[in-house]
């Protein structure tokens, strides 16, 4: 894992927290993208070498509507920035974390990902993501 | 706001969480520390340009065993390394944050930290933390 490639903060109303985090860091939000097969519209925002995600559930199945639902607004997850995640899986499972996609599958911002089960991690989501080349 | 300085993890015991990430980063903590004023004892991992914390409440009013309490073990808040924390303390206040250590406090890891409430970021805990010099 080479770094903390961004944290995920589940929000319930995209524009409102674009403009509260554009105040925090003082810049624009780079990028925004609607993930239509995780249910979530996203923004992004570049912290120095880090991103972080706001995520906006688009229906009500989606993974950050259940969360809000159940915690409320916060953070939702760490994404951390690998170099092989096919490999990061491999020794992570034989470590006995339990990986909830063994397939990676397509994330926001051109990334393979895969998560952690938050069991295995202390309460922690924990996302592994590879660019996409 | 220059990165992400660390994630905060709230755990319930932190030896056996130590084992956790020692696992899943494939290295070692780099430093233990008891911070007794905020009632926590704590775990350093080192990523790449980021640090992760791991907290574990000393005593039953540390805002760690009241989080756990409340919301589980996970994470706790994001820090955010700044040059100047009062000018940034200053800065946000104008915007509109609500900062809760107008005066900055000594936290773990050598540094002067400020911490926004949630109600205004969207239910984050931030840390600001400038290195004391």
């Amino acid at each position: 894992m080479k770094k903390i490639e961004h944290i995920g903060i589940a929000v319930n109303d995209l524009s409102s927290a674009v403009l509260i985090y554009e105040k925090l860091f003082g810049a624009a939000a780079y990028k925004e993208e609607e993930v239509i097969s995780e249910g979530v519209k996203t923004a992004f925002f570049l912290n120095g070498p880090n991103k972080i995600e706001l995520l906006e559930a688009t229906n009500p199945e989606s993974p950050i509507a259940k969360f809000i639902a159940e915690k409320g607004e916060g953070i939702h997850h760490i994404a951390f920035e690998v170099e092989d995640l096919l490999a990061e899986i491999d020794r992570l499972k034989k470590e006995g974390f339990v990986v909830l996609n063994e397939i990676p599958k397509k994330g926001a911002d051109n990334k393979l990902v895969s998560f952690l089960h938050p069991k295995s991690t202390n309460g922690v989501l924990i996302e592994l993501c590879q660019e996409i080349k």
